[in-house]
């Protein structure tokens, strides 16, 4: 189903390589734009990617690692270029502010738009956004900076009435909105139509997990338990467990036993080294470890479920 | 010549496009690798063009508006990720140091080279650097903010001691120094040989000069008069004279009608506004204005004198 999406605008790590930006993904959900990380050049590829910068209403960052947000400031700059009137909000560290606000002000730039900023809690899992239809949620990491995850997570819509009891009773919008919540249907005569003989079971919501930067720790799963498509930063191959340790980032064998702790339905991982200059073995080994496994390279979308 | 040559890595103006990246040129003088402006992506560009970062050791920032020094900190992280221990020469508005130390202090990052600031002199053409073969010059432009352009000037070598004249007196060293520094040469009996007789005219130095952003104004051209290679920014067509002058750009005329007061022996011109997205027409005025003009395109590189 292409109304929940993930395009990836970026997959490398630390440094942009030849052929990956840094860290930058829009989230698609039904046509509402979520921008998850924006390290320089994520403007470039928005455009590449013919997606207009002008319908992302809410930014989340990570964290502030300048692979993450260093492409923020331009993207900031070209909204207001275009002509933006319409509040933008962004979901970071708050010292994010202050970054943005020196670079507006030595190029003497005044925006047109308000910016309405977001603190992240760094201590525990979070609401951030919600609407009708979506909760986003940040939850901590575990990095050298502070850093939060994001839950996307869709509501759980309400049972559909089949076809053929419309038909049959035509209920009022009244008693169909008291089906759908569950009750059962009485006719004039008191007979008593059960709930569940005259709706249809809703598909399940769907839910998509950002996960980046970050080591492994025990208690991470628990931030998006049953998950539907989880994102994960794999930085290192498994022989190199200890650097990626050392240095707050994942490994293959981390990025699998994530996905099965948080029995999340697909995984997909980025944020490769750059020493991978071929993604062969890496490949291999992420396949061996969790068959099915989604290496991204950037410009991919992945739908958080298949039709 | 291919040992002074100009790349162009982009040629956009204020916003990237699908073709043209913001304002950075990369300026080869024997092997030697100066940095002008560092718009978003500059360090991507770098890399597509195969240019190696690490032998950059001084960058010239013209002014503070975003679509010039953006990338700048981004590739300052990467020059430090790859282990760079030079130090590193940034010529610019002094307030870039706050702009990138902020940006490294919030994302923890502790440089293992020195940046050493020199601020542009804003009032008058001044000397920032100079080595054996090469000088550069910065002068004050008409933009916005306060913004430089850049002269790079070689040095005029001395002439060459005719071949035949060696072979026939076998001068030392340092009669060789003293003939080319326009001595006659005196024989052992008193005889004069005229310098001029003896030597050969060197080439004549060349010289490129960056002239970008900026309006028009009376005097510009006296800061490189007879320059070889003259790029100009040339944001608009020569009907939007007005919005040009308002906004501190120039146009297709101002451009022709600079080189034309400086002497210049070659323009090339960029930084066209996002507005013209096909060029046919923006050219066929540039021509028709200065025949030979070269319009450039990201991933160019000119000599700044054809053999």
């Amino acid at each position: 189903m292409e109304n929940f999406s993930v395009t990836i605008l970026g997959s490398s790590s630390a440094s942009p390589t030849s052929r990956r930006n840094t860290s930058s993904q829009l989230v698609n959900f039904y046509q509402r734009f979520y921008l998850v990380d924006c390290g320089e050049g994520t403007q470039i590829q928005l455009r590449r990617n013919r997606l207009k910068m002008s319908k992302i209403n809410h930014i989340l960052i990570s964290h502030l690692h300048g692979d993450h947000f260093f492409g923020l400031v331009g993207l900031i700059s070209s909204l207001n270029l275009f002509g933006r009137t319409k509040e933008l909000h962004i979901y970071s560290d708050p010292r994010i502010k202050d970054v943005i606000d020196l670079q507006l002000e030595v190029s003497e730039t005044a925006l047109q738009f308000e910016i309405i900023y977001h603190p992240l809690n760094l201590e525990e899992k979070e609401l951030i956004f919600e609407d009708k239809k979506l909760e986003i949620y940040s939850f901590p990491l575990e990095h050298r900076i502070p850093t939060c995850g994001f839950l996307f997570q869709e509501k759980q819509s309400f049972p559909n009435i089949k076809k053929t009891y419309i038909k049959k009773y035509q209920p009022s919008i009244e008693e169909i909105k008291k089906i759908r919540s569950g009750e059962d249907y009485i006719l004039e005569d008191g007979t008593v139509i059960p709930n569940a003989e005259m709706t249809n079971e809703p598909p399940a919501a769907r839910s998509y997990a950002y996960c980046s930067d970050t080591k492994y720790f025990e208690n991470l799963h628990e931030f998006f338990k049953g998950v539907e498509l989880l994102y994960t930063e794999c930085t290192f191959m498994k022989d190199l467990q200890e650097v990626a340790s050392n240095k707050f980032h994942m490994t293959t064998e981390d990025s699998s036993k994530l996905a099965k702790e948080s029995e999340a339905q697909k995984l997909m991982v980025g944020h490769f080294s750059a020493r991978y200059r071929d993604l062969t073995e890496f490949s291999e080994e992420m396949q061996s470890l969790r068959p099915g496994t989604i290496l991204v390279n950037d410009n991919d979308t992945v739908n958080v479920r298949e039709d």
